[in-house]
Parts: structure tokens; sequence; C-alpha cells
């Protein structure tokens, strides 16, 4: 029940549980959300392995509601076992990263020492690949344990590679009620709306006005048609990008961003040519993008060509060492909504709206060409305790295809990490569309890779 | 809002199309939910082989939109051409009656004669079967006009049999806008919100608010989740229907139907029985319900038994000779909306608001299981210029089975009337479920039906 | 080549099981077939639940294989228990009853009192509905034991119901190399035979010179084309039928063969009905063919019109009443083969010969048109250790379209029995083709049969 | 019939039409090998578009079916038009080059100097690309003529693009009867023999002893089984392959192949890499295989690290530049049989004898996983008038990924070339595996082929 409001219909009350609740920004963010847009009151608890976060973020929380923008109330607890953080929640919410930062040594400098270039390596290619095998472990467990203490909670995964964790829940546990979210579809709604702004004059345009309809897999998202108000806008976007030199060589801003450290920026070249050569429109930022075909990414200079550039180990060492704020912080700044739409998503899940948006999800038909139960990106109508995917429109048969590829090597990745089967690991790894090594060379640095990380693996159960 | 208001955002114009625009009922019905619901004005243009009926409509109309509480403002024409009527048009609507009533005994009295019980006989069974091919060769030409004169129209389709009309236009037109509506799923949601209302004391209860899983054929729909205000109705459905005598033979009842020419009544008991055995309810009345397997129609006796009766040809020629009422019947009486969806439709794909609905369309994978193409009946999402069907969640295995064997009639149907194929249209009949008659008494009924007729089919190009 | 004979190049040898080794006709055929035909030599393993029966058999084997005009050299053994019959078979043969011939009362007496009219009720329909409740789980155990035993050996069944007997097997051992044969097919090529011989003047046509292709589940198979030495015989097929008084009525003959207590004779008109309606050859005995859809048995004086009749359940007593021949009979007359395939089958499977025949196994892809595991007949070829289908050519949408809700029914009752779930065998049961009694009349009956066998289905594990 | 043999039995007669007649090796060949092989006598019928070599062609035969060792009689004449060649055909054969060999300097020279190396380039890659542009129209007039003047030929191919040929046929034609023959899976029957052989010690192997299971399309087919007499090979294989240094680096004999312009030959292991790699044996020459995924031709300096070289384009001027034989030569050698198959399935289709091999076909469900209608290698039973596929055993589900893809690839390329629509064809190119190119960079490469050969391609309808 809200404080500052005193109502006759008592605000609804629910539990949350946060796995990966002593992150300093995911879970901070979610906090503050709630804070100043939920419609609902309730407990939130806390789950991490580094406990102490954990138990910082109770105390940030308290700042965060506390604050007099401050519409909810929550009371938050860091609880010290899994099993007591799920138990009797309503909402379970993932967001964590699979161990610790210098195990990406291992996803980005061994592929790199092998030549191949990967922007991001948290979804797909070399790295993905094998994060993938560190989360799908963990994600069965997490599986397991929710349906033993909280099997009628609905499960939000943020974690990356949001495709095969959210897969692994339902491998794990097929009746959990999981779906994965990621924002990426949005930033495609924003330049779609200034596509509206600029070529219509349209003004004051709410994002869910740009209606896109979604299909692909998390981070090889498409869409393949967008209107706002009623207009098409695929038209002007095509006039936008046939005029002279759009898509010019941008290797100057590549290397400007390679000095400046300012590794996630891009002119969207990548999603922008994927719409000109394929009909569809690249739904992620180029960075992922470029990580699911073998033509942008075939080595840094082609990279540079379209503006892109990798974002290296260094840069994720660096920012993990970098000395976290303070907690009364919280306390001094006015909280400004992140832009997630989480606390949404659980409103219309708790019956308070209707939302209309992308999400992942098993594929039981909505994307009807791509295969039964691969986690698929398409919209979906959240209402009252179900989440039901609408139709999506076919992608275009290249794009399709494109796509097709990529579910293969994570079904295969899925398989081989549910038996945790490393020689099926390696042959999935094969498939993967970044790789144009020649096989013993791709074989070598599987094995540099997996040998790097074996007492982790090990650990896992794989053999 | 009204037409009286001078406000500074205008309201909304379009035309519509009628086919069968000199209807008694249903064209009429639609020009009074215009009258007192629609947020849009505009223009109906009136289409009716008999040219009289649709200028006595006009003249009704008058009346119509003159009512003080009428709050919208339609101009309304009678047109002499099809294609007159079309010009233009931004929604089409078709409710008409393929040939004259006297062309039902055909449908009704011939396989009577055979021992075929037929509740209704307009959508399957042997009645269906041969109003199915008087019907695909019309709702083709009508595709084509369509396409040749408003291409950009929507077309909402309530001719019976609904899914060969509807999927005639998309065999003749793929590209048509089309789709079917019938009021049959919200009387299945009338008696939910019953229960939820008996069981749990729900007040005030809007029909939206009893959210159904539509999946199935349109009369052969099946409801297999039923949810209001977050709680599952069915342990209460079936807690109701467990009571003894709850099953009880009405075959009393159904002889007082009889008695008292009250044709259309029933108990609902087919659909429940339906529930009872397969795990999910009927969403259509009994009389359709009963037509769709071999079980409940078996024999007269048997269909008393479960309150159902058959409405005779004769009362559905004596229905038609009544006199019709007075242009001015219609300036006296307060208009009340009829309980259609029609208006609430177009205003949403008007862009003027949002609807969840249930419909009939072509099978582009909403239900997964059901051939592709098949017109299947699910719900969807109304928007702006978008009908995007929702995935519909599974049938229970039994009762999918029994609605697979009715689209493969549909679909065997459908491709001889395509083809004009009389032979390849008798081969259609033996697979209908209500066909358990020998092959060869089948086969001449058949005859006798298609004899009966010879003179219309060899006119829509029948060999 | 016999074993007489020292020729430089050995007989291959090889072990077989049969399960059900006590049998008068069937294991007793297969002995004097192996005795006559065989290319190989070996030796044989009993197993009965009447020990004493298989014993017997191992007396009449001496008999048998001491006949002058015997080939080949077997060691007839009975074992007590199923393992050692099992133990380093090469081959397993099962042709077993599922229980004594007392429990067909259920099958045939109660569903004849309830009004369904059954001409053999082993197959489909409720006869065969509770036939296959009592042999699916004998079937698990057998193919856990033959897995356990001898998991290399190839698994021939010839019981009934084959379909469900042979998808059993594979349900609890998907590694089994396990198919079904029936030799109904045989007897259509028969027939074809003689159309080939009156119609075109051939002569000493072999039966392999019938080319059929064959497609459909056991006993409701199809023929969708045959041809003979390159001559297509389904025009000279459609040209006899078309004869006048082809298709007269038959219940004088139905009648006499009542009388005379000739129950399996019949002038394949249902075959041959089925081929003029639908324009595939039904490729069963008409009593079979006449189960599985509900035109034919829709009633006793419907089946007689069509000259089949109901093997009676009081025959099927009589029958196994009968006392035994001696084991000498066996020693005193010529052989002459059965006319079964099993010897070549097995010499093709030893890499002796190439066989093509027609066989029952879970669809991979050789009937595209039915659902993928379902047990489909087609042809297939027969190689060293390998039995690969042959792609067959679809079925007339029609004929597929009957044949798929066979296969919906087969499903839904493996689906129950593997589950031993009678609730959902009952489901099951009410979409069977046979089934047009009113619901409640059928669950009646369902709960007659299941009663009056509930000692075995409680033995079986069913609750 | 045959003038050396005096049988009672007659030989049978039939016409053969040669599409491409004035070929210098491949319709001397065949006709050498009716000479020496056929069971069957009669006509030839050859056209080519040079007419002047199929006339030489007719002396030639002159002179190979006066040879001693000709045990048939055909009479072959040269026609001046295709109608003419075809008319009255029982069997046609298809060998032709699609256009002047200097057209393929738009297929091998401009993607080598944009950086893509192409061993072969005639049935993938950007040079099978441009090929099958040019193929699939000619493809589509020769099917519309066949089913014009013979349509019920068997039509027999063996022009590349293999798959994308046939393909075409049966899109201009449905109901055409050909099929496709490649002689690459006799050469991995080849080194499979030698494995029998080396680790069994067989001797004495008959090719078809050989018995392999085959699945993909042509030149990317693989064995995912292999038996010799009842011996599975691919054990004995893996023995060999794991030996140190199997894999070692064949850079020095590929340079030595370069520099002795032998450029067909290789160590195959590129095939047997793939079978190290995915547990299937690639089944056909390196230099095709290398062709279909990323791996081993991504430079050339790679590819001869495989001991694979590319064929270059001056070779093939030259070789086509060579002085042709004289007529008389073929007086003065006795004749061998080439090893090619097309009269045994000539003598299987007329019924002489039964076939088994492997086949391009259409897919209808020979090959489950891969997409129906697309052409795909497998086995298949040649019987009178019949070539019915085996059921394929599934690829492992890498090998099926990588088939996948290029089937795509081929179904976009054959839409495009049927739609004479250039820019879906640009579009198809993309989905290539060895395009590895940057987008800007492979349009570049595309408009250069497409510019090389822009008047061909106006002559054959595309804009």
């Amino acid at each position: 029940m809200s404080k500052k409001q005193s109502s006759s219909s008592p605000r609804p009350a629910c539990k949350l549980a946060i796995i990966g609740g002593g992150s300093r920004y995911w879970a901070r963010d979610l906090m503050k959300d709630l804070a100043v847009k939920a419609g609902f009151d309730g407990e939130i608890s806390l789950y991490d392995l580094n406990h102490e976060a954990a138990r910082k973020n109770v105390e940030i929380s308290k700042r965060i509601f506390g604050r007099p923008e401050a519409v909810s109330n929550f009371k938050v607890r860091a609880m010290k076992t899994l099993a007591g953080c799920l138990k009797g929640a309503d909402f379970v919410v993932i967001s964590i990263e699979p161990g610790p930062t210098e195990l990406r040594y291992a996803d980005l400098e061994i592929p790199r020492a092998h030549g191949v270039v990967q922007p991001v390596g948290d979804s797909t290619g070399p790295g993905g690949w094998l994060r993938g095998l560190r989360a799908i472990p963990v994600f069965e467990d997490f599986a397991r344990a929710i349906m033993a203490n909280c099997p009628k909670a609905w499960v939000i995964n943020y974690t990356n590679p949001m495709t095969l964790c959210t897969r692994a829940l339902y491998a794990a546990e097929p009746e959990i009620k999981a779906f994965g979210c990621c924002h990426e579809v949005f930033g495609t709604q924003h330049r779609l709306r200034g596509v509206a702004q600029d070529a219509f004059g349209m003004e004051d345009i709410r994002l869910p006005e740009v209606e896109v309809n979604i299909n692909g897999v998390n981070h090889f998202t498409w869409v393949t048609e967008a209107h706002c108000r009623g207009v098409d806008l695929f038209p002007a976007l095509r006039e936008r990008i046939s005029q002279p030199d759009f898509f010019a060589d941008r290797t100057r801003d590549a290397r400007k961003r390679v000095r400046n450290k300012r590794y996630f920026g891009s002119h969207c070249l990548v999603s922008l040519d994927l719409f000109r050569r394929f009909g569809a429109l690249g739904a992620a930022g180029d960075r992922h993008l470029a990580e699911f075909v073998p033509w942008y990414a075939r080595d840094e200079k082609t990279l540079h060509r379209w503006g892109v550039v990798c974002t290296p180990y260094s840069y994720r060492l660096e920012s993990r060492g970098k000395k976290d704020v303070s907690v009364d912080t919280y306390a001094q700044a006015a909280i400004n909504p992140s832009g997630e739409e989480g606390v949404e998503q659980i409103e219309a899940l708790l019956g308070l709206r209707h939302l209309d948006t992308n999400v992942n999800l098993p594929n039981r038909g909505q994307s009807p060409e791509l295969p039964w139960d691969a986690v698929v990106e398409t919209n979906a109508a959240f209402r009252r305790d179900r989440v039901t995917p609408l139709l999506a429109h076919p992608l275009p048969s290249s794009a399709h295809s494109l796509v097709s590829r990529v579910v293969d090597v994570q079904e295969a990745l899925l398989s081989a990490a549910l038996a945790r089967d490393l020689d099926a690991a390696r042959e999935a790894l094969f498939l993967d569309p970044l790789i144009t090594l020649s096989t013993d060379r791709c074989a070598a640095m599987a094995d540099a890779m997996l040998d790097h990380l074996k007492i982790e693996l090990r650990a896992l159960g794989y053999t």
C-alpha cells in the first residue's frame, strides 16, 4: 500500500526474489524503478554469491525507498541461501554474471589471439559459446531451486547469453514460467521514433506508439514491419539510407572510439546494412548484430569500416575494478526511471495493466518457421498471470536462413551443455557464423579456451 | 462524444460497404450499433441482390441516425452494382444468405429423408456441405471484386458456413484483408461469467474480463482455459457438472421445444459433455457443436436426450415469410446495442482503441497443430490497420483429433468447390463426422441433393 | 542346398527365439517353413506361458526337421524363462495371444450388447482397444527383456493389435530393432494377380511381380498404385468394378456364411468400395477394413449387405477347445510352405538375399503425411542387418484423413496404456471411428468392459 | 535385338534423346557404354547447339557400334531442333555446358579478384551462383520441351550445378520424370572398399557391396553409415585417421599439383576432416566439399594446407581448346565401360534388372529433415518405370545444419532465377557459406559478375 496515497482500493502486494541481488547497477536500478513507478508494494529478497554486496544493497534500498518521490513501499532483505531467497516469491528476477570477470579472458582474449574478432563476445561466437557452457548448468540449478521453492513464480531473466540461459531454465524444468527480457529492441524503437519525427513531423510520440513486429533470437532480432500512428516507417527509412555516403567508411570514427574508450557507440550502420540487404531491420545494437554473421567482424579492419569496435577484455577488468559509490549517494539525487520495463511487466502479470512488448520465450509456434522449443524473441501480450506470444510475421527468407543457423548453433550448444559433453560442444562451435578459421585452428582455439577454464568446467560437471 | 459536439480533434471518417445490405436484421443492427456507439463518422453503401430491400434500409437509416441517442453521422446509400458499392470502401461487411430460403430444402429435408439428423445444417454435415458448394463460388467473386475496387479495405464476414466463406476469400485473393466474426464465443463467455458470479461472488463483470483461450474452427471452437479476475473458472465448472443429475435426460424439454417452436434453446449439455469427456469446453451453441461429432445427432432420439432439437425447414420458410416492419418503427423506439462487436473492431482498426477478441483467420501458425492456411478461430489483437493472432494454447489431444477431421472435410470441400468438381465434393462428404450411413446410401443422398440444385450449381460453374 | 550337401561355403547359422512358442499353428508353420526353405541352420528356443505346449512343439520339431524334404538343420528347445529363451538370440519372433480366449468376451460380447458391430474386434474398435490395453504392458516387458538379453537381435512381431504391439516395443526401448509382419497385403496382391491374368492374359506371375505401393496402418493399409510387368492394373480394376451389379447386395451370401460358420470369407466389396470412393485400394480383408470406418459396420444389416459377417465369440471359444493333433501327424505328411515370408526376411537380414516387401515400422518419414513415430505399414528393403523403408507414395487426401483419425486413436490409446491411465483410455475410445454411440452409452460400455477385466488390468498396473 | 545373339525372347528397344549430344567426352562415353553393356537396342537422337559436333558424333557412333565387342544395336542421328530430338523419346539425357567456356571468366576470375577461393566454382559459391543463373532458364525450357514432345520419358541430368538444374526441371514442369546423376559417391565407395580390403582382408569386392547410406545435396552429400559384407566400416576408418600425421599439412603436395597442372587430385583430407569433426563422411571429392563450408577455402594458403588446389580458368580454356581426335580413333581401340551407371539405370527402368543406387530427386520425404521439394541426394530403388527413394538415415545434427544452409542458398537462388530477379539473386549470394567478404565488397563482386554477363543474362530474360 502506498504511503502517500490513502485509497479505498488497497494496492496489491507481492514478493520479489532477486538472484544477483548484490549487483551495483542492475539490482539498484530495479529498486529505483519500483520506488518511483510501481503500482504495488511488497518485499524484496536479495541473493548474491557476494553476500556483502547484497547487504550493501539492502542499505541502499532504505535510501531509495526513503526518497520523497518514492510512491511504493518495499521491505528489502539479503538472504544467505538461494532457497531462502526464493521461498514464497511471486516473481524471481535473475541478473548474474556467470563467473568472475577474469573468466572473460578465455571468452575474449584467446579467440582474439586466434584471429576471431568479437565486438561483445557474450551472446554468440566463441565468447558466447564458452559463457553459455558456464551459464547453462547454473541456470539448470536455478530452475530446479525455483520449482522447489516457488513453483508458481514468474521468472524474469536478464542474464546473457539470454537465449541459452532462458532455454536452460525450460530444459531443466519444462513447467517453469520464465521469460527473458532485453532492452535492445527499445533502442531500435527509439531510432524509428526519430524517423517518424523527422520524416513525418510527428510529435510527442510515446515509445509504444512505435509499433514493431519482432522476430528472431535475442541480439539477432529483426523488425519486419514498423508503423507509427498508422504510418509505415520503412519507406522513409529506405529513403534515408539511400542518400549518398550514408554507408560511408567509418574507420575514422571507430578509431576515435578506441582512443576514447567509448566502445559502445555506433552509427547503426550494421543494422541498416542488414535492412538494405535483406529488407528487415536488425533490432539490436551493431556490436551485437555484427557477431551473428560472418561479414562485419571478419577482421578488425572490416569491423571498423562500419564504425564498430571491440570492447576489450582490459576494459571489462577495469570497469569492474572501479570503486563502488557510497550508500548515501542514493539518498541525495532524485530518482529517474531506468528505461527498463520490468516494473510494467510485473504490473501486467498482477493484472494491473495490459502490456504488449517483446519477450524471449520458447517457441510454441509464435515464430512458425523457427524450431519448436528454441527460445525466440517476438511480441507478446502480458496479462494477469499470463504471457501469450503474438504470432510473429515471418522473416524475409534470407533473414530467416541467417537466424536458423544461429538457432542451430544454440541448440547444439544447449544439448552439449545439458549432457556436459565437451566434444559435442566443440562440434557446435564449428557451426558458429563467426568461425571461418580452418578447422584445425578452430579446434586449437577451443582446446585453449576449455583448458583455461578446466577447473571451473570440471566443477560444473563437464568431463 | 456526439455529432452535436464541435471538438477540436475531428472524428475520423470512413466508408463502409455492406454486401447483403438489404437484410432485415443484420444490416439494421449494424447501423444501430454505428449510431449509438461509433467513435467515427462516414458513409455507408448498401448492396443487395434485392435492391428494393437495400433502398428500404436507406430509409430506415435516416430514422436510426436521426434518433436523439445517435452519436455518429453516416450518409447511407443503396447501390445497384457490387462494384459501385465497393469503390473506395475502407471496410466491407458481408452478410448474405447463399440463395433463397427454398434452396435449404436440399440442405435440410433430403438429408433428413436419408436419416441424417442436423440441428442447424448450415456449417457442416450435408447441409453445410451443399451450402458451402453454393457459397464458395460467390465468395470467390466477392474477393475479386474487392481487390479490384477497394484492395486495402478490411473485409468482415458474418456469413455461414463461416470457415468456408472466409477461406474462399483468401483462396481467390491471398492478399485480401479479411476475417470472419461470430458471436457464439460471447455466449460461452456469458455462461462462464455466470460461473464467476455464482461460485466466487464476483460482481459487475464486463464480458472481456472473462478471459478465454480459444482454439478450433468456427462453431466447433473450444475454450481450453478460462479465467476471470485472475481466478481459474474450470475447477468451479467441473464442480458444477459433477452434481448428480446434471446430465439427466432432457427429452421432455426437447419435446416441449419442438411443440413450442422454440428451436434455439438448449441446456448447454453438449458443450459441457465435451468438457467432461475431453477437458475443454465446446465454445458454441449445442445445436452447432452436436453437428461436428457423430455421437449426439446420431438419431433424433439421441439428440433430444441432450435437450437439443432440429430447426426444421418449415420454420426457415415461415420466418422468412413474415411481413417486414414499417420504416417508421425505427424512429419510435430507443436504440439498444446489438451485442455484436463489429463497431469495436472497426474502431480498433482505425486506431481508436485496442481490442483483443476471437476471430476467424487463415492459420499462419496461431493454431500450430492445425493445418497451415485452414481458417481457424482463435484470439487476436486488433490494432490500427492490423489483426495479429495471439498464439493459441494447444487443444487437448482428443479435441485436436476431432477438430482435425473437421478441417480435413472443410479443406476437401474447398478444393472440390474451387475446382467446381462435384465428384471430389462427393468424396469429401463421406469424411463428414455426421455421415455414418452406408456409403451407397450416402452416395444416393448426395446425388439427390445435387440433383435438386442442379440448375443453381450449373450456373455457378459446376460440371 | 540341403544339410546333406557338403559345400565348401558353410551355411550361416543363427539362433531364433520364439515367444509364444507353444502355439498350435503359428510356431509349427514357422518351423515347417524353416525346414523346407531356409538357407541357414541354427537353433530355436521356444518360450510359452504354457510350457507343456512348448515342449510338445519340441517333439513336433523333431518330426518336421526329420522329414525327407527338409533342407535345413535346427536344434529346438523349450525354455522355462523368457530370459533363457532370449539369451543370445539373433532373431526373436513374437506371436502370442494376449490372455486366454475367455478374455475376448469383454472384447466382443460387451460391445455387441451395446450395439457396436465388430467383424473381428482385435485391431481397432472397442475390441482392439481393450486388447491393446492388455497387450501394451506385455510388449513393454518383452522389449525390456530383449534389450537385456539380446539387444542386437531382430524382433519380428506377428501379434495383433499389430500396430500397438510394435509401437509398444519402441516406446519401451527406442533402440530395439523390431518390425511387424502381416500377410494381409499378400492377399491383395493375389487378387491383383488375378486382374493381371484376366485382363492382360499374363501367365506364371510370381507374387512379387505384382508391385504395389503400400501406405497406411496395419489392417487399414492401402494400395495406391499397382503394376505388373510394367502394366498399370488400376484401369482394369476400375473397369471390372464398373460392371452392373458388381456391388450388388450380398446379404444372402452373408447369411449363408453365418449358417455355415464360414466367417472369414468375403467378396472384397469393402476393399473395392473404398477403391471406388477414394481411388486407393483397401489392402486387407474386408472384415478388417470394415472396422476402421463408420459406414460398413454401422449395424449388422449393413455389414451383411457387403457380404461380411462377424466372427462370434462363441466360435473363438470353440476353435480353441478343439483337441490338438498328435505329434506324429507331423511326421506323416509332406510339408508345404505356409505362404508367410518370415524365412525370406531372416535370410535377407542375414545377407543371403535381397527382399523388398511390406512391413510395419515406426514412421521416420517413410509416410511423410502421417505422424512421426506412429507405426505405419509401407514397403521396405530388407538387406543384411538393415530394414530400410522405401518412401511411400502419398495416400489420396481422403484416404489420408481416414488413416489419420485411426492413428490418432492408436496414439491416444498408446499414451493411456503406457501411463496405465484408464481415464485417458476411455477418452481415446470416443475417437474410434466405430463409435457412433451416444457418449453416455459409450462410457457405460467402456465401464462394463474394464470392469469385466478389472483383475487382469490391475495385475498389469492399471489404476 | 542384338546382332550377336539369337535369343527367343526379343531384346527390348527404346529411343534415347541426348541434349548436349555433340560433346566430346560425355556423349561418346554413353554410346560406348551402350555398345558394350546394354541389354536393349534402339535409336539415339543427338541434339547440340553445335550441330556439326553432333554430326561428328554420329560418325563416331558408327565406329563404336561397329566394334566386335559391341553387344547392342543403336541407330544414331543428329537432329537440328530440340523438338525433333525429343519427339517420341523414352529417355532424355542432358549433359550440357551452360554457355561457352569463356563465360566461366565471370564465374572464376572475378571472385578470385575479390578474394573468394573456389576450387571448382560450378556447384556453389559465386561461380555456382552465376552458373545457376545461366542454367536455370535453359532447364526450364528443356522441361517444357520435354513435356511437349515426350511427356512420359525419363530424364537423366548430368549437368552442373546438378541440384539447381534438376530443381529447375521440376519447377517448370512438376510432372516431369527427371533425376540427376553424379559419380562422386562412387568415388567414396571406392575409398571405402579400400578400407574393407586393408582392414578386413576382404577380396573381390564389387562396388555395390560397399553399402552406404547417402544423405545431403549433390557434391555436399554425406555417408552416415557404411557396411561391407555385414561389417561396419566406420570404426576401421576412425582407426585409420587417428594415426599421427594423418592430417599433416599437405601444402607441399598442393604446390606440386599446381606446378604439374594436376588440379584434380587430393588426399581426401577434407572428406575425412568432416568425418572426424561431425561423424559423417563427406561423399564427394575434396575440391567440391571444400566449397560448401567456410573453413577450407577461406584463402588459398588454407586450401593448400589440405592438399587441395583451385582449377584455374586458364586451364578450363586450354583444355577446351585442344584439338579433337579423329573419327577413326574410335574404330581402333577396344571399348571399356566408363564407370558411369546410366546404362544400368535405363535397364532398371525398362524392367530388365533391379538397381539400388544414389540419385538426386526432389525431396518428398526421403530426407525428412530437409525442406520438401529441395533436390536431395539419397539412395533410391530403380525398378520398371519407377524410381522410389529409400528413406535416408538422418544426418548428424551438425552436418544437417551445414547442409540446411546450402539448401537455403539454393532455394533462394532458384526463386530469384525463376523470377529473373537479379536483386533477389544478389540477396541469395550473401547467404553462401563461401561468402565472408564484407557485404559491400560482396555486392561489388556480384555487380562485376553480373555486369560481365549482362548481354547473356538479358537474353535469358533477367532484368
